[in-house]
């Protein structure tokens, strides 16, 4: 994602500290208290400038949602529409998704979504892709046994390389859609990538999978 | 596949019954005897008009190939093609995919191809898809562990089912691949269906998968 330098971005994050949280790790098994309440918690990875989270916030009020974003210039944008719709089940944090089991308690999490996440098309940055086993294997600990990861992309070598790495994994494919805006879908939230990418022309997947 | 009306169809396939063999489950566990040796024997199911089966069976000499179509009046353009070719590496079944468990021992068969398989597509018809879990069961007992299934199809509904099916039933993928003429292949044998269908514009999906 395109990153402009944004000096004062650091000073920006501070103040909203109360929606892109610092210290992540002390709130680890403790997520629903930061919420105030028991309902479902989704993670986004990659949460990028936030129209998907902060649109699934909107319609979805009695799940909570925790925006994973690492790069600063880019999250300050999600903050500022969660700030703008004062929307109180969204928080963000501005973490490496390497951190997950630092973060987050076994089954603290109900579902996962990854949206149009970096293909790393290259063999040699394998491990960089979030589908890889490493971070399948965090994701594993963190979601209870019904628990789904929910991958959206334009990108078909990350799609192909997503499926397979799921299945030698062992999880279960439970919805593979390859051409998700083929039809209408009033409940589909589109992301950022997802409507640029779509109004190119690119076709859109979807799987949903679970351990 | 569109089928006319061949009167002479049922006495062309009685005076070929070296190539389309009659009573397929007299050879079952004996398959290697009718090739009389002992290379790995691969399976098309729905071989249609034979495009394919005749130009893998050229491809790969070292490699036995059996095609079971249930049409007569189809089967008929494969024998001709395997007649004239004088290709001694294909044998063709007249039979219905219902019935493998009749034809083939367990373990006898290294890979079953499915290729443009018809799709089926509304649900109450899914038992008749060629990857609904019934048809798994019978592939699964005629392969060994790591024989594979190749699946190729255009029809997008059939291709995601299938995959979801697959997993579901605890199969692994091996590899995925959602537009196969997207890069030059030049061991890509092509269907009939296939070249109809690419030259269309439909994108072409395979995949391979294995118990
Ligand atoms: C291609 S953008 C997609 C953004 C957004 N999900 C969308 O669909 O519009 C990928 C985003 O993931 C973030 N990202 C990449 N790797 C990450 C990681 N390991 N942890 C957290 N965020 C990451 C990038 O900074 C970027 O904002
Ligand atoms: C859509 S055509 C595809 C033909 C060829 N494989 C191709 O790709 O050009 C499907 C073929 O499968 C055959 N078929 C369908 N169900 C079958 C079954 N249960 N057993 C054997 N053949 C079957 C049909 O008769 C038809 O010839």
């Amino acid at each position: 994602m395109r990153q402009r330098h944004k000096p004062w971005a650091d000073d920006y994050l501070k103040e909203k500290n109360h929606i892109v949280l610092e210290n992540a790790s002390v709130h680890k098994g403790e997520w629903r208290k930061v919420f105030n309440n028991d309902n479902p918690i989704h993670v986004e990875i990659g949460s990028g400038k936030g129209q998907f989270i902060t649109g699934m916030a909107k319609q979805y009020p009695d799940v909570n949602f925790i925006g994973i974003e690492v790069a600063k210039s880019i999250i300050v944008s999600t903050v500022q529409k969660v700030d703008e719709e004062a929307l109180d089940n969204v928080c963000l944090l501005n973490e490496d998704a390497n951190n997950l089991l630092a973060i987050f308690a076994e089954n603290e999490i109900e579902q996962i979504y990854l949206n149009f996440s970096d293909p790393w098309p290259k063999n040699r940055h394998e491990k960089r892709r979030l589908t890889y086993k490493s971070f399948l294997e965090q994701y594993q600990n963190i979601l209870p046994d019904q628990g789904q990861i929910v991958l959206k992309t334009d990108n078909r070598g990350l799609f192909e390389y997503s499926l397979v790495s799921f299945s030698e994994y062992g999880m279960k494919l439970v919805e593979v859609n390859l051409d998700l805006h083929g039809i209408e879908d009033e409940t589909n939230v589109k992301t950022e990538y997802e409507e640029k990418f779509s109004s190119k022309g690119h076709v859109i997947y979807r799987c949903k999978v679970k351990f």
